[in-house]
């Protein structure tokens, strides 16, 4: 009669499953309460509310065997050991051949998953989403924080291989540190161009990281740094037809801040965001 | 010196009005205080600091006569008594010869009234906006609830009557019975083929509800279970024009959830759809 | 790496504990979004980050073996079935000579769970603390509401067993009933004579409910009738001390409405009183 | 089946009544929303769902005859011509012979109203709650604004007729002028002396003015500027019992500011101090 | 270490600044606490933890002179000599042939500026962005009000001078005079043919001031009346292109009213209408 | 006509100021937006509005000479760097005879602070109000955070030298370390014993350190993890006499995180309590 709460519906267990959801509730900062560290929490709550059933994609997630392992424990306040602790336990998912779908979180947490996936698939191509470019390479004297973790990634990726979409904020030198030799393919301000990547990714590995803050503020209050401009939630629509066309071998959204958007929107909008891409994903494995 | 707030801005009397505007203040809960149950004050709150002109119908509320009649005082927690109180007044303004405009509470509330109005206006067709397919037949054992109030309305109504917009969740189950039979005529997502009706409905009985959830969360946060993709204030101006073109015997807006948008603008936005849709219908009367 | 939160600490099972903690998120209403039914989880999430050692009761939960079974999945809208699955569950507790601890939702709740620990305890006493009397006998027409839960509980257990504390609030019909014939015993405004029980209820079975709301709405605004005039935390310390003489049977905290705090001190306060409640049973146990 | 809302739950009429609700929703702003103005509206919802019964006075306001006449239309921006305006309905309610109670609004709404009163009883007494002074000669250059609104009143009734209680906050120069002649007689912090007031006051004619914001901020947050140090409820209740052995001729309680405490615990409480007085006065008159 | 904030990122003092930014801090209102009088400070707040490059005009403000003097000391209560004050300011900044850029506070202290704007240039065109039309000439018996604002600009701009843009609420009297004899140029509901005043204004003086709440409520909820229909943030950059193409002597944004946006994005927005609009400007002197 | 902000209302300069007040805004997060990193601003938004004069002292702090230096530059996400930064500043101000009075940010930030102040003053005595123990030596493999602050300060002044007051949260070990040798002298609950310390403590020299969670969640809400049974304003009102009658070489309060309680009571608590407490230490110097 009573029941804990999860993420699939199904009674799925995790060596059934292809798809694995973790949580990853880590901000940085030594405090216990604020910030997206309750991100993985709130869309939990959110999603096992909604419907299974997603009218645009036409497809049921009782119909696909995901497993949620719930939130890993956290060191606070040592960075260095939480990233590693991260990549361990990504690392064990990428070998045991699930897929990988990581909720943060701060952005940060998305540098560890993503190594790990290219140390599996050497042909690994990140998608990235974000309102903000994310590429300095040292901030605030810091090589590893939510604003350079694109960089880090692009130091063992190298030129071309990771897209950019959707961007509208950063430094000068930012922008233009993309532009030189392709460090990255960015796109700003929408997503014009994503359509095409099916055709340029087909038979390889794909990631797609999603700053969730690449939606405008007027539909995801929720978020550290909101940044107007930004996409709408039909626009995003594209990316989860583009992901039904390709090889993705992780993925994760991030930057949840539930506390600051009072009415729960942004939640809905993360846990239907999580939904579409589970969908987008299972079909195909 | 004093007076008391009326959502008429003319003196109009009850007898005078063509159209009565009644608030039904239901949210189907035992306790005292969330939820839809207060929208109907909201609304009247904001309704009355708004201008009465509107420019985008170049039409003034000044210049026609409607009568605020109060909200309705319903018993507590006996879901089918309320049913037949909410009945039994919508069939009086009927008989009245009165277009009712009722103000929710939840979306169940519209269901007694839509029959009230079947009753005298055999040719009615129902005009229905709304983030939700509402068309189960059993929700959690329950046939009388928010979630299948379309479905108790196509028991008497029958297939071809109800034309849905705007709707994007719901169980696959729902999706597909719509389909069937034309149980109900859906459009997903949009209002696309809105503007077809004026035609089609030529000299039939209509009655307008709107699920304020149609509306996109990030201008409508203000509601039980906000929907991302959902349609903004621009386009759903569409209806008031259309609306202008329609024989209407009834109309109501439900699911403004006031307490979950701290900032007023739900009321805000629920206000001016009850101006513009007013207009829309008394211009003809 | 991962792990799913539980409320308690130690790897308990079920078989080993001598307390269930168990959460019944019912709050009557058919629509999915606002209220107490959000109680539980929100527990959940702020006792995972409080201090398991009470320097109050210089006890710490470690030591001790509880066993949280998650939530109660109740059918929506159905109040008679959603009573009767509560008192199913709470029955098989009581008989596995478990000590339930559960986590409202409305007060309603209680009824139930009372019934179950009457039919096993003749001799069952009921501590009562509540801003509000609770005791009408039709309430808006209906006899199984969050307004005379405790009227109902009279039905069966009779004059001289519910000892009120802390009521403030309720129709002069109701605190002229409880005066005749001992109804019940009411302690209004406060706690005074509280202290007093363990002599009086001494080899008594004690079961003790607490409407979240006898606090003061200062320290305790998150919750449905906020009712000025309430006791402070350090005045509600005294229950921990005499619950800490009582052989207590059951438990509850009910009416913790989470979205009406958005600061999120009612939660944490909640989370703590569950605590200082929890120590004080099983320390005897 | 619908109806108006209304302050007083019996059917009386003005004509019938001793005691008159009025709102005077000014708060001197040329804007149309933030402030004290939404504080009538607010009050008045959620008076409608209070019990008419008092466990504290052991009264029910069922027992008496109120009526309220809605709020006060007034012209904005004007401060003059609003001050007129009060002054012209107090004026005409204290010449019907009914007691006038007053919900504002900011504080200087008191002023038009006291001295009405004056013009009638000229042994009329001031019984002041606050946590400022609210006796600055001019304030920014302003001889009319909440800030001097009890220096106005002294304007007229001079030295020995005003009690001020609670007082926190103000410049020195005001704390000064106080205790020269017995401008004022102010009890800083606290109510210390108010239960003497029925001895030295017998036979005399009392206003009552009660700023809010006397209330300590824990348990009164929605208000302008909220000062920490306050009384509790409970010892606001003193006050209702003193006025119940008085003269009270008019009485009003200001500065509720509804959007500063989303919770609704503000208004909550103001709804209870007006039922409160409002039967302190109706039981003798 | 320690340094107080500004929002000129670079060093530069008033005599090499081009541009001057100031806060007008007033909301028209006698008490401490709501409003648009907070604007400046938060736009401060928000505007020192932006990126000084723009990636939609790529320019950086980082290469050009700006000083921020602060926000004005302003007489309460007294709307004439607060306007007096204002207008003194801004001839003083003019005079010293700096293009000052305020951030408001209400609508209403756009008058005093661009009358001192238009001592100075004769041939002063003004480009008004607004959901308000703003074009009343008495607003509840006062010629002075955010109401009229635009009115009181015509007394003495004339005919054929006021571009104004995203109009979608007034009175019926309002709209129609404005058609008259092209007392302002009017484009209801969105910024079409704002991309053809370069042209039109070639050689000509322009300010502009920008009522944020042109903005859909979507984006920008935290202001005094939303209203549904507005321009989206993509929209309103066309004005960031338009403007570079125009000779500006003055601008501002008001409007903003922090408090009623509790998720900040209201604010995040106008840093970064401010951050666009300066570039706008700066980049030409 | 324009001016910057400032906390003192004297034009007091940094030579002539006895007292300095100092922002330290560390929250030690990566992220930009939550958290006590708004304290510092926060507090002196309100500030500037709050009358100079206390009532409770009967001083005002125009008499004073005080100097605000605004908010100190922390480099982003490298602990230890930001402590060394912070301690450099304090030191220079304690080498400058200065008392300084730091505004946090977390209670990590008052670390260097007091260690800056043990070395120019080696009787050195620590008067430490909060709800935690902070008392931990490593927490989650961590020697420097704000579980471990006090801890941190008692390896270099030893046993016998803290005063803790107000503590009610904190592990088993923290509360059996501190009796243990009198690592620190710790009163639960309250401030118990704060009145002797003048006595005890003539002579020596004092830094007084305020983590405002000390307060009761009902008056302070607006804190990382409030903890219920805290202090009422009323009581800290103590410790602004016993602090007027001590030797206070500097002082700090912590732990404002402002954005949690969006009534803004929690700032205005801070900033009564900055200026009793600066009122109590300059009134001797």
């Amino acid at each position: 009669m009573f029941s804990m709460q999860r993420i699939n519906p199904k009674d799925t267990s995790y060596d059934d499953a292809k798809m694995i959801i973790g949580g990853i509730p880590f901000d940085g900062t030594v405090c216990y309460r604020p910030g997206t560290r309750f991100g993985p929490k709130h869309i939990r709550n959110e999603f096992y509310a909604l419907e299974t059933y997603s009218p645009f994609l036409d497809l049921d997630l009782m119909d696909y065997d995901v497993f949620d392992i719930g939130d890993m424990d956290l060191p606070i306040g040592d960075t260095p050991l939480v990233i590693d602790t991260i990549y361990n336990a990504a690392s064990k998912l990428i070998k045991d051949n699930k897929v990988p779908f990581f909720l943060g979180g701060e952005h940060l947490v998305s540098f560890p998953c993503i190594k790990a996936a290219f140390e599996k698939y050497a042909d690994l191509y990140v998608i990235h989403l974000d309102a903000h470019t994310d590429t300095r390479d040292i901030y605030f004297g810091n090589k590893l924080s939510h604003a350079n973790i694109i960089r880090r990634c692009w130091d063992f990726l190298g030129d071309n291989r990771i897209y950019q979409f959707g961007i509208r904020s950063g430094s000068r030198d930012e922008f233009y540190w993309s532009l030189k030799d392709n460090h990255t393919i960015m796109r700003k301000f929408d997503l014009g161009g994503l359509s095409l990547l099916p055709d340029k990714l087909k038979d390889k590995s794909v990631y797609v990281t999603v700053d969730l803050d690449v939606l405008d503020p007027s539909i995801f209050p929720g978020t550290g740094t909101p940044e107007a401009g930004g996409i709408t939630y039909k626009e995003i629509e594209e990316l989860f037809l583009v992901m039904g066309k390709l090889n993705i071998v992780g993925a994760d959204i991030v930057e949840l801040s539930p506390d600051y958007d009072t009415s729960g929107v942004s939640t809905a909008v993360a846990a239907k965001v999580l939904r579409e891409m589970m969908l987008s994903i299972v079909k195909n494995k």
